[in-house]
């Protein structure tokens, strides 16, 4: 008998994934993971300028080519694989991260002239270079457009498509002017495997162009051109390069393309869907539906919950997106987050490195401060050391802890940035929750949920709810795979519809953590803590009166760093 | 032709120093450390209670003898002190540092049915386990003897010698009502050296009397009967065996005992000052007079002035003490201090040590974060890790760490660390010059100002002044070296009066740190902010009414650490 498989790419930060998935079960049939290689671990930076994160298009093409034939191989060596068919592909990747292309469709950063060009690479989700840019789009729109603030939690992101293209017109106007388009890493993907050279036939997927580029169905799509004109004309220019509509992950971005059928080894002519942001993806492969809140905790963390769809624009203060068909077609996708969760945790381990590489590990630090009462080490903190991007929007925070004594141990500490992690998302549901939105389960995933039974034990003590974990580790690209059954069909080996997709395919909670009351106690009361930080550093004009602080030390650091 | 020394002994919190002096040109013949063998480097902790510090008399008593045998054979191997006559002893050490004695005038830990008994040890200045009871002794102050909260800041300090004796009374009511009297760790070693076995013959120092035992002669001496009455029955049966007057540093405890002249191979006889507290004998060395700061930055800091010698009760908020003749004879020495300093370094380095040792070493860090531009790292600090002695009074304070990011470095904490002290030292000196006292130069010793460049540019930027840095390395054993030679007097080869041995013995300025305009002014602007974090979390009911945060944290740490 045929087995019918679908393949699920997923682009993270630091590597890309391929894994084959049995569309009947769900079973994964073979996995493979390539890392990138520009930069530190694919990711380019500038040593002056802590804001800048940047991406190579050549790592992605590279690493798409070495995880997909790496899974196949290890599919071939199994014997109950002898008869996989695979019926569709499904693409994830990190976003926004956008990148210009030229009019042949391809990374302007492949052209010689532009190679050593940083605005000609892809700009990494986490890039808060256009922090400026992002604060004038969301000043202009509360001005001529309040609209668009309705969609994406009051305030433009620094790390959205819109700004960082202003930021590349301001700054590297050559570079921006020799573009064609500009596009989502989560649209050139499925480009690049079906040869949608011209940047017309691109699909922009519903999920990247509704939460990071201001894409409704309620003002006909992307900003108009008197708005982004009045930022600059070059992206009046970019917007003419842009669609009026958009695709889900149930669309055909197009078919595998002979090229890529090659370099992979596949057949040409596989359906590819369209792309989807890959937070969304995973909750699709940890079963998204609705009352679900799946959170993806990896190096940040991305909140996602399903509500009605709606014909009026949203009301959920806070919130980064409220957007329709963004993660499942048929329902809006309600988006939030956390701008760092692992990479705080990386953060003191690897760049504070308490005691050393060995004693400063993940493994020693968790082993020492899973053995710490909740309140003993009379430390507090704010998970703010990349912004707060959920309910504040606002980059230009910064991390603090409090509570620091002679005696304070690295894993006090360490125990402390989990708390304030697990703080944070508390901040989130409960605001999602007094937005009206129907919160029966959450549902967590990524490396951190799979790995730390510690942390999954705090959230469960800190949110005051069973906390499971999602049964796949590879959530993300599971639901790219699951996306991949879907636009092959029930006829062609897949399903017609993500319901049945998830039945078949989504594995069943893999864990599930309790609350304890003892410890819930303690953590509501330095969660109320917590609150009062939050809001006296976090909301200017807060009774606190200290909401500048964070803002003018990121300006004076700004104004006094060397070359500045 | 003889030459006339003095020997200065100081009591660190890690070691003793002896010294030997010139008494005609303050020139140090020979010198010697001894550490303190018990516990952690001398320090006896509880890994239950972080609060708790002791410290064993014999470490003491091995230490003074180990130190001056060594000092006196390194003097013996000079050519040039063949003929070298030692005319006076001074002694200092750490305050407020009490002892419980027995009848016969020996440490009650030295008998065996005590031996275990923390509370028979030293109570080391920097345990804070009383601060319930000194809470309770300003509270009953400011209800029945305001006037005592005067000349101590506005409130008592758990560091105190009242504070740990009703602590003692209360937690370890038999060790307590075996002893004969408590006594000043400065006061027990000249009465050990002239064998003073009653305690009616102790002679109590004006300096650690005044500073850390209420002692002042607006009332007559120490706290009345009826006051330390209604906190314990216990303390006013001490009260009874104190004297009612004391002695200051230009004052003789009594002569050097056979038993000691033996141990220490010194002729018996020789005139022993009466102690002072270690910091403010390193004014004295330091060449303190009216008009200079002397700042004591070691593990803790100790800012000590003069002004004129007063009939009036004192008003100068936040103040940890003015006392009359504390300093030197004949003025009102006027004592404020930061709980940590050096120590917050040293915690940063030893106890987080980024990196592992080597990296994490003051050295690595000082040449990184001397790399570093005021205000680049966007971090500042409140530097509370041990609480705040002046001006808030408040033991009950923690320290904070703002603006952390994902590129943090361990250099930018650590210069953030160091910049926090010396905003610590600005708030202090500011309000110096808010009470009218006079302040025309800044004159810096202990050892960070001697070994950190780095540190004392800093306090020049920060303080906006020209810092200076003490000729001797050894302030506070020179001092106490002077304060033998003024016992001596003149007609002995010593000095009659502390302005003649200062003239003569205390070297000019090794170094002095001039501010920069531009480093200035960037600190400042984060002075203000640090003045505003100052008063939000460190004044309760300050308008930003975050000033209880640290206190509750502090009682839920105590109330969840495992065996409260």
């Amino acid at each position: 008998m045929t087995r019918h498989c679908s393949l699920g790419l997923d682009f993270g930060t630091n590597s890309a994934r391929a894994l084959l998935a049995d569309t009947r079960t769900g079973e994964t049939l073979a996995s493979a993971v390539s890392p990138y290689t520009h930069g530190d671990a694919g990711v380019i930076g500038d040593p002056l300028d802590p804001d800048l994160a940047r991406q190579h298009p050549a790592d992605i093409r590279d690493a798409l080519q070495t995880a997909v034939r790496l899974t196949l191989a290890h599919a071939a060596s199994r014997s109950d694989c002898a008869r996989a068919r695979i019926v569709g592909i499904g693409v994830d990747a990190t976003a926004s991260t956008p990148l210009p292309l030229d009019a042949a469709g391809q990374p302007l950063v492949f052209d010689a002239a532009f190679a050593d060009q940083p605005a000609a690479h892809a700009w990494l989700w986490k890039d808060h270079t256009a922090h400026a840019e992002a604060a004038e789009i969301t000043a202009l729109a509360r001005d001529i457009r309040p609209d668009y603030l309705r969609i994406c939690g009051g305030a433009y992101s620094s790390e959205w498509f819109w700004a960082k293209a202003l930021r590349a017109a301001r700054t590297a106007p050559r570079v921006f002017e020799a573009n064609a388009t500009w596009v989502e890493l989560s649209d050139w993907i499925p480009a690049l495997l079906c040869a949608l050279d011209h940047p017309a036939t691109l699909v922009r997927n519903a999920c990247a162009a509704g939460h990071k580029g201001l894409f409704h169905p309620a003002w006909g799509g992307y900003p108009d051109a008197e708005f982004l004109g009045r930022l600059h004309p070059q992206l009046a220019r970019i917007r003419r390069t842009l669609p009026r509509r958009t695709g889900t992950i149930a669309d055909t971005a197009g078919t595998l393309a002979p090229e890529w059928a090659d370099r992979l080894g596949l057949p040409a002519g596989i359906p590819v869907a369209v792309g989807s942001i890959d937070a969304h993806m995973g909750a699709v492969g940890a079963g998204i539906a609705p009352g679900v809140l799946v959170k993806i905790i990896g190096t940040s963390s991305c909140d996602i919950l399903l509500a009605p769809l709606s014909n009026q624009l949203p009301t959920m203060e806070g919130m980064c997106g409220v957007v329709p068909h963004s993660v499942l077609p048929g329902f809006e996708g309600i988006e939030a987050g956390q701008s760092a969760v692992g990479d705080i945790f990386n953060w003191f381990c690897e760049r504070l490195q308490p005691g050393g590489p060995e004693a400063g590990s993940h493994e020693q630090l968790t082993r020492a401060a899973a053995q710490l009462t909740p309140g003993q080490s009379g430390l507090l903190a704010l998970d703010w050391h990349n912004g707060n991007r959920t309910i504040l929007a606002d980059p230009r925070l910064s991390g603090l802890l409090l509570g620091l004594h002679l005696h304070t141990t690295p894993a006090e500490i360490y125990r402390a940035l989990v708390e304030a992690t697990a703080f944070g998302a508390r901040i989130i549901a409960e605001r999602m929750v007094a937005c009206g939105a129907a919160l029966d389960r959450v549902v967590a995933c990524g490396g951190i949920a799979v790995r730390s039974p510690m942390v999954m034990g705090i959230y469960a003590d800190v949110l005051g709810r069973p906390v499971e974990v999602a049964g796949s580790d590879q959530t993300c690209a599971l639901g790219a795979a699951l996306a991949g059954a879907v636009v092959a069909g029930r006829a062609a080996g897949g399903h017609d519809t993500f319901p049945e997709a998830t039945a078949a395919m989504v594995p069943a909670p893999r864990a599930r953590y309790l609350p304890d009351p003892t410890r819930r106690s303690v953590y509501d009361r330095l969660y109320r803590h917590y609150q009062r930080l939050h809001d006296t550093f976090g909301r200017p004009g807060h009774a606190g009166a200290l909401g500048d602080v964070m803002k003018d030390l990121l300006a004076l650091r700004d104004a006094t760093r060397p070359g500045a």
